[in-house]
């Protein structure tokens, strides 16, 4: 396990990789989600970590490869984990039983599991014995006619869907939460406008055609805000100036 | 709009791409979960998308590529589109309101919008000229101290969650589903056993110490087919020749 501070023991296991970008683009997919445990079996490369393009595709995630470890086999990858995700495309006979992703995430977040997500090389995908060693199979829910998702996005689903069942992180948010007006500033407005438009000639009080029922739904679905309402406001008193 | 067939016309927008390999990589992202529609504003080179590295991380996407339509501004952009969907990491003052994806899409998938999904280049994001043209911001939720998801990334957990909350794909089983062994084979292994392992001398009936319930709810965990439920009275029976 990495020493860094880590809320959960979460590994990714990539099977026989063979482009580096690959490698640096997962490590990057499992940092922007809090993962950080990356684990290579018998890659193309031993070095593959460590290639120019990989630390490319890593942008700020080098850390992740820094501490990456290279092994032979997938039993070596899963030493510690309890419940192992395979990730395949291909039907197995004899093989763990199949799940969507957000399916099997949210009872297996309740429980205790050290987890680890193995996928399998870009062009073969994992190999049967590899998968017999597997808890469950995780298939990511493509349109039927074209489910080639690349490897390090394969990554990015699995480790945003898992992060998700464990809590998730929280969005900030980007914009200051303006004052919503109240139904009495909103009546405000409406009232003001209605004499004004009256005034002006657009709406007859002797036939309102339920002018004032629609502006007042347009204001609804709008969620003014006090400044907003303050906008308005302005702008009907701008009219009645220009009148008189 | 496209001329095939999909179920709902939602539009992705990228906003100034640089690379090539994340035009084809996007496209692959949008395909695998069933959206078509590509629009590229003012990217760097006009060609962006027929460059070979487009091409190549595309792969079987090169239809979506073969449709995209490059356009001067975000206006043109987002003719015909009734919901804007910002993507960016930086507050905007006066800018939309900002939500998960998920948040977001469960009540906007009820209602009838053609929608869009905006995306600004990978050095600069989104201006914010462009984002106060939108409805919303999407925000994915990333570990506090590394946000930086690559473009094609961010438009693959778009893709994804809005496919999902649209109703999204079956996952077809890749195992097909064994026979679960009943409570009566469940218990005819048990009492099986039992007789076995008491022959054995490994089981006492005078001091069971619970064996018998413990391996009830052993198997009661592994959730036993039919085969397996052969199997095991198989290897009992073995136990029970070799002994005789």
């Amino acid at each position: 396990m990495p020493t860094v501070c880590v809320p959960d023991p979460t590994r990714f296991v990539l099977i026989g990789t063979s482009h580096p970008g690959n490698v640096g683009a997962a490590a990057r997919a499992m940092k922007v989600m809090g993962f950080v445990d990356l684990v290579l079996v018998a890659p193309r490369f031993d070095d593959v970590h460590r290639r120019p393009e990989a630390l490319a595709m890593a942008s700020g995630a080098t850390d992740v490869l820094d501490r990456v470890r290279v092994v032979e086999t997938l039993a070596e990858a899963l030493d510690g984990v309890t419940y192992a995700c395979a990730t395949a495309m291909t039907p197995r006979d004899f093989g763990p039983p199949t799940f969507a992703p957000r399916e099997l995430f949210a009872p297996l977040a309740e429980q205790a599991h050290r987890v680890a997500f193995v996928f399998g090389s870009e062009r073969f995908g994992m190999g049967n014995a590899d998968v017999y060693r597997c808890h469950a199979c995780l298939s990511i829910p493509t349109t039927p006619d074209y489910g080639s998702l690349n490897l390090s996005q394969a990554v990015q689903l699995v480790a945003y869907d898992w992060r998700q069942a464990l809590g998730g992180f929280s969005v900030v948010p980007r914009t200051p939460d303006a004052r919503r007006a109240d139904d009495t500033a909103l009546q405000g407005v409406l009232d003001h406008w209605q004499r004004t438009l009256v005034d002006l000639g657009f709406l007859d009080p002797a036939v309102p055609r339920k002018l004032m029922p629609r502006l007042r739904q347009l204001l609804n679905r709008a969620q003014l805000t006090d400044d907003e309402v303050h906008i308005l406001r302005g702008v009907a008193r701008a009219i009645d100036k220009r009148k008189a």
